[in-house]
């Protein structure tokens, strides 16, 4: 039933994709029965993947890129993670430019008062005291934005109502955030005074969402704020009527050299101990919510995972290195610090994943290895199937904090979530523990507990190129 | 096919009710007809009422008691009133002790540093400059605090964690606004410093609800405010895990008189002109969102209503009075006052509807008429049957501002509202033009435009006690 189910899509994978057709390589049968004990595991409850997304929210909180909070999660997390019988537990410092919110206000004066709810973009530079006043000028998207003269924006402040559409995998996400990244720049140079950006979000509740703009150092090009769906409705019916004259009030905190970490832990492999499967997420959040879905549920399944695997009767071959990324949401700076630190055994990297998109239900497995390892991507989608994972193909992401392990040629993979919620939650106060389902939650541990096994203990060579002739994987 | 899923309703409303069981008084046709064209014109697109909740949700906005906005709220509602060519288009103005929020903070200072969302109760006194700060002391319900000893409460700030129902009536508010009212007199009765409740509210999202608590003249017995449901179950985590302590920060502004008014728009009626048949609503709203749900969907739904009337070629009998009350939320301070000035010609209202919880849709028709007029009770059920309402019994509540009227003896009726997701907006920054549901919102419309038209042109006698034969209204 299952494999019929699966067959179409199987066809469908090849038929884009470009990898070549390899059928399954096989898994020796105690490893899968072992994947499989620890998929088992995990879906009857495995509770400490949970509860350390449930500590880290509750007893640290919020956790913003360079704070003393972000240092005191390290804290924890260190603290957490041996006493959880991990090994190698260690931080590797690095320094941020540090930005934070102080004062975020936001007015109708005119035609009459009126509050609005705003939140500052990470990089925000200050308004003078006491803000900028002035009349809106309103654009239906960032390429009108970015259409438009110099005269049409001069003096004014910036309303950028542009929506995001909602899907399952969040793919709206790349097209909306632009208008984050490069909204306050476009005002700048049109010589407006701010810019206030429709959330990048799909929900329709008095929520701003933060997120980092493209920047320089600590700051940006300008004061850029986002307005909740409400917000920029109310903003658009009132523009229908008449000028609208607005205040913009941000106040902000820089510093030029905070510090912030990544925190790793291991599983020490055996005879392949060298050779690094890494599972990772970032320990950083937004200082709005207390970071549960972004990114505490990512640690939780990570580190759910490896201690299921650590508590297995022998160690698997390859060492599994869990890191927890330090300043991610301002510029994927934990990753970018990692690979700079281990530049010297990126080729000792054999495998990668990161969780970083809420705790939502995993749908389709996706790959990036060599040619001639896609015998080995087969088998993991089967391993995986039951878990009602759809195959996917040969083109994976990765993730925000691989992405420069991806780049240098580690094989990735994306175990791709339901995403359909992700964008009402993202960077609002509304990322709290409550929000996550400890059943979904539990699917996430079971895949990635398989998969990190299954990798870590076949000492598979997922970077195969294909042979000349194109060899059939499977018959190795 | 409607009849007979409508007769067991039926049966169950006699079997509870008190009401002596009489048969539908029979409708004149031509004012069965023009009530059947009136709903049909509603549903079609009452375009109205939509447009004044619209308009004065974006054009004014919040529009809290005794502000300068609830001001400008009865400007334009004058204003508008006689643009639509209303008659007798007037305000009856009061005085009210005013109370605003100008600060509420909270934040977890120890076990370590942790910013709370809180919004403070209406009435709240302030703390100290830069607030109160100690050990948070719990309790599960306004029973457990009402048990507590000052010992337990005395130096401490009372978080008090008890939860909300959803109910489809809302009538898990009922229960749940006790904490409200009286948290803050029963901690400083004991000696605490401050009271957090867990909001009066069944979302759960970042946002508290705020609403009036008990009060002497502007303010009440202490400080107070409410956290959203997400905050009130961080707290309770991080008590579980030992003493927490919390600064509260609340400042507030007060005045002993500030404007308020009632605002008046008639549709005149001919040989019965000086019989009144009042469909309120409330036009203060709270200042966190813009009141769209509560009140602006109810002066919507009324003015729609009576504007349908107005338009019709004849005007009815009695006079059909439209009341947007002022100063509703701080205390029904609006439906005093007209009591007040209305007192002498109190049995010249006949008939009184206060639409007052939300565009939701109506489920359920209750009536408080006579003993001898429930015959005309039930003429008006099967009149709305075809919208999808139940008929209800005869012990309805009528609306908060016309609760002084029911206690006069007006007969009055309740359009009970599905309130599922009321209480999730209700008091919130929320409660915005965009969570109301058109086609829900019409068929409030056509239910007051069809019921208003009836009792005005009819000339029923809604308050007729029984006769002591019970002699049946049906012939009459």
């Amino acid at each position: 039933m299952l494999k019929s189910l699966l067959a179409p899509a199987l066809t469908g994978v090849f038929a884009v994709g470009s990898a070549l057709a390899q059928s399954a390589a096989p898994i020796p049968e105690d490893i899968r029965d072992t994947a499989e004990a620890l998929m088992e595991r995990a879906l009857a409850g495995d509770e400490v993947g949970l509860k350390f997304v449930e500590d880290l929210t509750t007893e640290v909180g919020p956790r913003l890129a360079g704070s003393e909070a972000e240092a005191r999660a390290r804290d924890w997390a260190m603290r957490e993670l041996k006493e959880l019988n991990f090994q190698v537990v260690r931080t590797e410092d690095f320094t941020i430019p540090y930005w934070s919110r102080v004062v975020e206000r936001a007015e109708v004066v005119s035609p009459a008062s009126q509050s609005l709810i705003i939140t500052a973009l990470g990089g925000s530079t200050a308004t003078p005291e006491g803000g900028v006043e002035a009349e809106l000028v309103r654009f239906e998207s960032m390429a009108a934005l970015e259409a438009a003269s110099a005269e049409e924006v001069s003096g004014k402040i910036v309303f950028l109502d542009e929506p995001m559409t909602r899907t399952m995998d969040g793919s709206g996400y790349g097209f909306a955030v632009r208008k984050r990244r490069n909204c306050a720049a476009a005002t700048t140079e049109r010589g407006g005074l701010a810019c206030l950006i429709r959330s990048v979000g799909t929900q329709s509740h008095r929520m701003p969402h933060t997120g980092m703009m493209a920047r320089g150092q600590a700051v940006g090009a300008g004061p850029a704020a986002a307005l909740s769906a409400p917000d920029a409705d109310q903003l658009a019916r009132l523009m229908e009527r008449g000028p609208v004259t607005v205040n913009v009030n941000i106040q902000v905190e820089t510093a030029e050299d905070a510090p912030s970490g990544n925190i790793i832990a291991e599983v020490p492999g055996t005879d392949l101990a060298d050779e690094i499967v890494l599972i990772g997420c970032h320990l950083d959040s937004w200082d709005l919510g207390t970071g549960a879905i972004d990114d505490g549920a990512g640690c939780g399944i990570v580190v759910g995972a490896a201690k299921l695997i650590a508590e297995l009767p022998s160690a698997p071959r390859r060492t599994i290195r869990v890191v927890l990324y330090g300043s991610e949401e301002v510029g994927l700076l934990g990753g970018r610090a990692y690979a700079d630190t281990h530049i010297d055994d990126l080729d000792k990297h054999v495998f990668a994943a990161e969780s970083d998109f809420g705790a939502g239900k995993i749908w389709r497995f996706e790959t990036r290895f060599g040619e001639g390892a896609q015998g080995y991507a087969e088998a993991l989608k089967e391993v995986l199937a039951p878990l009602g994972i759809l195959p996917g193909g040969n083109e994976a992401f990765g993730g925000p904090d691989i992405g420069v392990l991806r780049m240098a040629g580690v094989p990735v993979v994306t175990p791709r979530q339901n995403g359909e919620d992700y964008f009402d939650l993202h960077h609002t106060p509304d990322d709290t523990f409550d929000k996550i389902d400890p059943d979904e939650f539990r699917q996430n541990v079971a895949a990635y507990a398989a998969m990190t096994y299954i990798v870590a203990e076949t000492g598979w060579d997922l970077r195969k190129a294909a042979e000349p002739e194109g060899e059939g994987v499977g018959s190795e």
